[in-house]
């Protein structure tokens, strides 16, 4: 079977010792607050410790943004209110420090880079935020034959699991992942479909399109599935034939992150697609990962409760770029500074109510 | 009819000129990105642009949260998992910056001053973060006879109002109320019924009680009612019997900060409760105020829902003190930034959608 290739031999750490676990919920339960009352966030603030291995985890200092971009051929099929030129306009915008993800992530303080994963067209550009990865020019029209080889499947992954560790080498400590290309929402669900979740469940109309949009857009996911016969076991055999360069990447990247236990946000319904098929290849990432937000395509909520991650914010955002997860890491500062300092109930000199241990 | 009084004659005004709407509108939509996609945080950012009278918002540059802490008389019921004396023991941990209250304004670069409603104590401290505002020493038990004096009731509102003023005057652009005190979700119960809502849609356990605990407080709620007969149609009446000294205050509050055109976020079921007197009493404060957060107790979303609030941040959090809602300030800025920093169609040579105007 080719997915135990050596490409996808991650190695992932879930062994968290009961021992830390205790010491964390102990430490929250000491806080000078009613034992769980600042609900999600306790729950952040323990994956958080889990992941990097301390009672009283340290705040990211280094943050980064990886918005993934590509070509999709099923596009063609007119399954977007876009024409495919503005994928390129848009790896200006962002480079120009003008898009919504840029704003974002100077909110928080992370850096944007932005990765060409297969854009149809040379991203002819030097800058410093500009990752050259391109796997090839835009994927093949899925609804006709596969998207890609098989051998670019494995690239993409391998592609995505360098640069996370080039980002790590330089001491990023916490990434998002995001995306952008126009055709991405319909290949996410295709990818979806193809692993399992029902083609109802999961499709919604993207990016604003009428009913008629919306029925190109079933229509080519249905082909897509009869003309390729992907194998809902085999992620990669799924990435290739129904799936984006980008897609494959955000794979590849987010299991190296987990691998170097560097946690993860993901952020809308692509990068859950990406997020899947990092998912099956080893299911241990699920403990590295944030879900930034549930955004407002249907098929999202689907996956995340799927894979039991409960999403941070839930705002009715549907832009993808990773503005979602980036807006998210505000919320998990907070529940990391939460644990480092607050007060407990010694320290406060503070009655303890019924419910706190003793 | 005493609400006719000149205290509570607040004039809020509403009147957002059409033509400033539309250009926000027209703004929004000419960011790159797909129109409406930034879901909540477009809506967020012309609620904003609207109260500042700006096409363009600006962000807040001093922003300040109000915890009113005041004891209730109604604790002597057994309804909380608390004793009373840690009001007063908490109010030492905000002022030492311990609490999660500080912790979280200190994330988001706002100020906490204390405010002492009606601690059960004297709070014998010198400190420029505390403001005494004492109407009393702790409310009565309303099971057995008002809660405070009708007078009383309208010096909470003047208060508040005073204190608002002093904080505006200042130079506070964004403002939070929070609360603590022991008994506080039984009061704000209490208020929410005798309003109008239903005791059983209403009530929680607030901060973790037994069932024993919640058959206390349903029936200290109904005995309230019973033996005081609330006007719902008068929120100074109801304030006056089955109010707080803090919730009375957080209503003057509100209606100051909404007659002096400066938005104020709530926070959970009490706080939420404070802005239902001022509601009650003017409408208009509605356009002025923020829900920061859902809380886990029942009735939060419930009184949410009837105002058509829609909270920013829902994280099961039910420690009250402003929490939730200082975390919505990351959000809302965030919103401002988006309308302030992103580039446009035109200024960044990006094709424009199907959805997009021309």
């Amino acid at each position: 079977m080719e997915s135990t290739r050596k490409d996808l031999d991650f190695s992932i750490n879930s062994n968290f010792s009961n021992e830390l676990k205790n010491a964390i919920v102990n430490r929250l339960n000491n806080l000078t607050k009613p034992v769980g009352s600042l609900g999600y966030l306790e729950e952040i603030a323990l994956k958080m410790g889990l992941i990097q291995g301390n009672v009283i985890p340290e705040i990211p200092k280094k943050k980064e943004v990886y918005v993934f971009t590509a070509d999709h051929g099923v596009a063609e099929n007119g399954v977007s209110a876009y024409p495919q030129e503005v994928t390129y306009q848009m790896i200006l915008n962002f480079l120009n420090g003008g898009a919504a993800i840029n704003v974002f992530s100077r909110h928080v303080g992370a850096d944007v880079f932005v990765v060409d994963s297969g854009v149809k067209v040379d991203v002819d550009i030097e800058h410093e935020k500009l990752i050259k990865a391109k796997i090839g020019y835009g994927t093949k029209d899925f609804t006709k034959g596969p998207a890609m080889t098989k051998e670019q499947a494995y690239a993409c992954i391998e592609k995505g699991a360098e640069i996370a560790s080039k980002a790590i080498e330089k001491g990023a400590e916490l990434l998002v992942v995001g995306d952008m290309g126009i055709g991405n929402t319909t290949t996410a669900s295709a990818v979806a479909v193809a692993l399992g979740f029902g083609l109802d469940e999961i499709l919604d109309i993207g990016t604003p399109l009428n009913e008629e949009g919306l029925r190109k857009k079933k229509e080519a996911i249905k082909c897509a599935l009869e003309v390729n016969e992907p194998d809902a076991t085999d992620p990669i055999d799924v990435l290739h034939k129904v799936g984006g360069y980008c897609i494959g990447q955000m794979a590849g990247f987010i299991l190296k992150a987990a691998e170097e236990s560097v946690p993860v946000i993901i952020d809308g319904f692509p990068t859950t697609a990406g997020f899947l098929i990092a998912w099956k290849i080893n299911p241990q990432v699920l403990n590295y990962v944030f879900a930034g937000h549930k955004s407002k395509v249907k098929g999202h909520k689907v996956i995340l409760d799927k894979l039991g991650l409960r999403p941070i914010l839930d705002l009715d955002m549907r832009l993808g770029e990773g503005t979602g997860a980036v807006l998210s890491i505000s919320i998990i500062e907070a529940a990391i500074k939460m644990i480092r300092e607050m007060a407990t109930f010694e320290s406060a000199n503070v009655s303890k109510g019924e419910d706190q241990p003793v």
